[in-house]
């Protein structure tokens, strides 16, 4: 008798998360349950891994990995930022569909962002125009918080518990010496602010002094900033500013654009605003200026991870897996939030069209009339987001995060030529 | 019948770290066991509030307030970098005496580097000659770990352990990709590179890659380091890049010297030296380089603290009371290790000539020959400094930190013009 289950295929890409590897293990943990799955594949560096017919078994891993997996930062499978062509008429599609065809698969998940839930819409279209059985969804995450169709995305809840620990720890640091201080932290965040007015929650419970955040949504005038800042400077002596690596000018035009670097999406690699403000502030109001530059920091910081940010990346994962064994495909998971407090959601299904190549922007009703920082309304749509702890096992004094054993399945296809 | 107790006095200088205020502690649950003392008072920023008579009460804070400033980030009591004449009959050292003459002081504690150790080791000078009967005994604690007479010093094994923590989690990150990263972290240590060797540690826990430590104890050669970093990359892709804020050239001037720029003690005030670094790769060897400057950061993430370290910190200020109240003056405890595995240590006494304004190096010795990464014997050194965590109440999803009420005790003397 011939078996009829069907196999799951498991992809990540774009920029990782904190959590990104939770919406794994709970995709896996929902399949390995389903008497209508067999086994459980991971694709190398998501699409590309795809079309490269390099898989991973997941079903084969050891039980402690899978499990260590779900705390471990970072994408485990590895990523992307490879961009199938508009015309879903051209070679990569048909390859794609000839590795799920060599390897028996029904169902295909895409965890990422707005780009990668475009990639999985497309893939749909595909399925639908040759007739291949396969249900293909999207699962959320993003540190940006932009995907729309969703409250927020699994991700941003652990950057913002880091960014807003961060800042309060930093204003107890800065507060130790009589003299002011003005101090730069550097958000990421490409076009939308959430990330930067997530850290307003900081000022809840920060020592002394000011936080004021700088969002690409508002456009960055070089003299409007030094008024706030001297006179933030002069009332409340610590200053700590929060700006967007995205700000951008009322041309539109990114403070920290570098010439020359643009990846794979058109999109310029971004960073460095905070150097430059640092400039303008050590020129003009204090020679106490303190830069930081956290970066990457913010989205793999997996060690002070939200525990509630940590059970929805799980839960996303898990449900997509449902609504596909449901039948469902073009389709992504989404959170709705039913209740602040208590904080309370329900998961969603959101049709992969209305968030592929959208983004949700931070709403300027939020954004009190300064421009500088956000409203109540702001601080408690982000409070509950960081809410709890992970706790993690350590080895050497850090912790111990795991990787997958990433021994390649047989292939079954000649090889393919990306890019 | 006349109170015989006398009255502590305690107080912090120098740049803050995670862990400083459990040694205030340490050395205030010491003193009020003690039947030979009566209150236990905190100056407000270091030798300048003793100068200007700003003393608050810490036996009359709340119980709950002294608990949570053991875990609470910085400098509770305020800090500061004002540096005593070197000549004992100037004003400032017979003004501190008429203070604590007025309170009744007959124990003064110093918490911090060698500068403050210098400041103790003067006023017990200058107590000796004018009989006054008081013990004054050193805290140690820096992150730079660069104090004479101790294994090692309060506040590095935090710092050391969110430095190794974060490059882990990094190193993940910058793993997603199939392509090369040269990730560039800019670590604390103005001469001595012990944090900076630290990082050393995570090499046993990253995901993938080689890590690379630039001390200031190596001279900086810009062609060496092209060609160390070439190679690396070539070799390992991904390759993390730990240089020291301190880093010098063979003449021995700082690359990241920024002029004009000199704190009270004649220090150069540092930073920057990753954005030049950064900028030497993009030119020669990749467009993948990325900045990471977490600055203060590294010296305030309590969240994160090492549990060993925060213990031995707290024991530091139990000792020295322990010392002062046993005869002794000028000394400071300090950490004798007596075995790494299992990691033992006793506390001794260290006397503050053999400390103040000397500077521990890095040994040359625990230098490899090409100069860009440590022995064994480093990395075992660092191991156990960053061992356990400490658990932290929440608020709002942060960490819930203690402000010490600072409302000033009645001055009973005239005021003092400091500068």
């Amino acid at each position: 008798m011939k078996n009829t289950k069907r196999n799951v295929l498991l992809a990540q890409s774009g920029g990782p998360t904190a959590v990104i590897n939770a919406s794994i293990v709970g995709a896996f943990e929902r399949s390995i349950a389903s008497s209508d799955i067999d086994r459980v594949y991971g694709a190398k560096n998501g699409i590309v891994g795809v079309l490269q017919e390099e898989l991973i078994d997941l079903t084969a891993q050891k039980r402690e990995t899978m499990e260590g997996l779900k705390y471990t930062p970072s994408s485990g499978l590895g990523s992307c930022r490879y961009k199938l062509d508009k015309d879903i008429h051209t070679p990569d599609y048909k390859r794609i569909f000839d590795v799920f065809d060599a390897h028996n698969i029904g169902y295909f998940f895409y965890n990422g962002g707005n780009d990668s839930m475009d990639t999985a819409l497309k893939l749909s279209q595909y399925a639908k125009e040759i007739g291949y059985p396969i249900n293909i969804m999207g699962i959320p995450k993003t540190v940006d918080n932009d995907l729309c169709g969703t409250d927020h995305c699994p991700g941003f809840g652990s950057a913002a518990k880091y960014i807003n620990t961060t800042l309060v720890e930093l204003s107890y640091d800065i507060n130790v010496y009589t003299a002011g201080t003005v101090l730069l932290f550097e958000a990421m965040g490409r076009h939308a602010g959430w990330l930067t007015a997530s850290a307003a929650l900081s000022s809840l419970e920060i020592y002394d002094g000011i936080v004021l955040t700088y969002l690409p949504e508002v456009p960055f005038e070089r003299e409007v900033f030094l008024s706030q800042i001297e006179d933030a400077y002069r009332k409340h002596k610590q200053v700590i500013v929060v700006a967007s690596e995205g700000i951008k000018d009322k041309d539109g035009e990114l403070i920290a654009a570098q010439e020359g670097k643009v990846d794979q999406f058109g999109h310029k690699q971004l960073g460095g605003v905070c150097i430059q403000l640092k400039q303008i502030i050590e020129e003009n109001i204090t020679k106490r200026a303190k830069l930081i530059i956290p970066d990457l920091i913010q989205r793999s910081a997996a060690h002070y991870s939200s525990s509630t940010d940590m059970n929805e990346a799980y839960w996303m994962g898990y449900k997509a897996v449902d609504y596909a064994l449901e039948g469902k495909t073009a389709f992504m998971p989404g959170i709705e939030r039913l209740s602040n407090n208590p904080y309370v959601w329900e998961p969603k299904l959101v049709p992969l069209e209305d968030v592929a190549n959208h983004e949700k922007e931070f709403p300027t009703e939020w954004i009190t009339p300064e421009g500088n920082f956000v409203t109540k309304e702001a601080i408690d749509y982000v409070r509950p987001l960081i809410e709890g702890n992970v706790s993690i096992p350590e080895r050497n004094g850090l912790p111990r995060y795991h990787k997958l054993d990433k021994t390649l399945m047989p292939k079954r296809l000649d090889d393919y030529e990306v890019e």
